[in-house]
């Protein structure tokens, strides 16, 4: 029985500066079924109020307590463990990090800092990490379907590069860490069996989700989806579908 | 019984721009006692010429028969497999590739290209792998010790963000190469089991020549050591001396 959907947003809700055909309509549709509904990204080149400010520019209305980003599950961990960021970060999201209090403790947090992934700045980060500081992974994806429409590194390319360097091993923050699911769902008061996710990353929304023990997971075709994703990480999605209305039509039937 | 030697250049023969104490002599004395010598390096900064140019300035006479560098490697390797190299490697190394014929196979080449990593010189090696072209480490080292006397971040630390990313595997072709260790054996007539490598790197050195069947490897402390290298990667080397000349004093007492 689902109770509770999880939403991914780029390359499934929008992509570049528009709203993929027929995602606001599925969202209502998902409303009007009475499905809780939560959004979960791994967006990490922006702070959460540009990005809702982004999406209501879109015509996509959500609160910020139904929007769950990397950058804000970093700040909550820097503050539980009493740590200071040594950003690795894109430009727009060091203000998500602004005025935590100076700590001895630090660790580096690497998001998709994008042209600021310079040799200079890694190895800023990497004399860090060999210096004492933890390792945090805003996320781990591999790639990222750009504004340009070309698959470009993605953070997780970095974090690999860093850890490989190190021989230490990031906490990763966003998808598919089961924490940062577990709060979305935590706060709709959904139970994993019950709740179904979807997204155009089969390894970090997908199988992420169904070994966080999700009843379901749903890929779809739009984004930085290839072909042959739907095989290519192990649990394999619930079902893989054309796009975001195609997942709402499934979801629809099932609870019927 | 010891029946040839190779030497790892930078950190134990020299480093920076210096020799490293009593190395020169080391070297001598290796002659002296009659065992055929060669030297294995995984720099990739320079090309083989200006290698031997920058070893003869620091006095130390070497023929190109007596050195093996990983550009060497793969401009043969390119040759063979009829492939037409994309380069991300520093550009003092580039003209290693000239003159090579136009093939329809592509072959990304990664060496320590340091400024050269910039995100937009990483994408296009990233699309070059995922439009079908094979991936070629000149090295996987995780750091090296710069002029500067800082430990830095190395090829392998891109070599596996970009098989991270692509989830392809890279073809290595320095240390610790199987392949790359026996041409230097076979051009002494010398027998893994009869060989002993002398490094500073406790995994490509050490480990690596190691695995290649080596009867012995020593590391030494100078260049890229740090506390500890000597349990951190297996098999341990045979001994952990101080450097090369203590290295050199090691294996003449084997031969008595």
């Amino acid at each position: 029985m689902i109770r509770g959907v999880l939403l991914d947003l780029a390359g499934v809700v929008y992509e570049g500066d528009h709203v993929l055909p027929g995602a606001i309509e599925a969202i209502a549709r998902l409303h009007a079924a009475g499905l809780p509904l939560r959004f979960v990204t791994n967006t990490t080149t922006k702070t959460k109020q540009a990005l809702l400010a982004r999406l209501s520019g879109l015509g996509l209305e959500i609160t910020g307590e139904e929007l769950f980003t990397p950058g804000q599950a970093a700040r909550a961990w820097l503050s539980k463990h009493h740590a200071t960021p040594e950003l690795l970060v894109h430009p727009d999201l060091e203000e998500e990090f602004a005025g935590l209090p100076k700590q001895e403790r630090r660790a580096v947090v690497v998001g998709d800092a994008g042209e600021a992934f310079t040799y200079d700045n890694l190895n800023r980060a990497f004399r860090a990490l060999i210096d004492g500081a933890d390792l945090l992974a805003l996320a781990k994806n591999r790639t990222f379907k750009g504004d340009d429409g070309k698959l470009s590194l993605d953070a997780g390319a970095f974090v690999t590069a860093l850890e490989y360097a190190t021989g230490k091993e990031a906490t990763v923050l966003g998808k598919p860490s089961p924490d940062f699911f577990s709060s979305a769902l935590a706060s709709m008061g959904c139970a994993p069996a019950e709740a179904v996710m979807v997204g155009d990353d089969a390894e970090a929304d997908v199988a992420g989700s169904l070994h966080a023990g999700f009843g379901c997971a749903l890929l779809v075709r739009t984004g930085k989806y290839r072909d042959g994703d739907e095989t290519r990480f192990a649990p394999h999605p619930t079902a893989t579908v054309a796009d975001l209305p195609a997942a709402v039509q499934w979801i629809v039937a099932q609870l019927s």
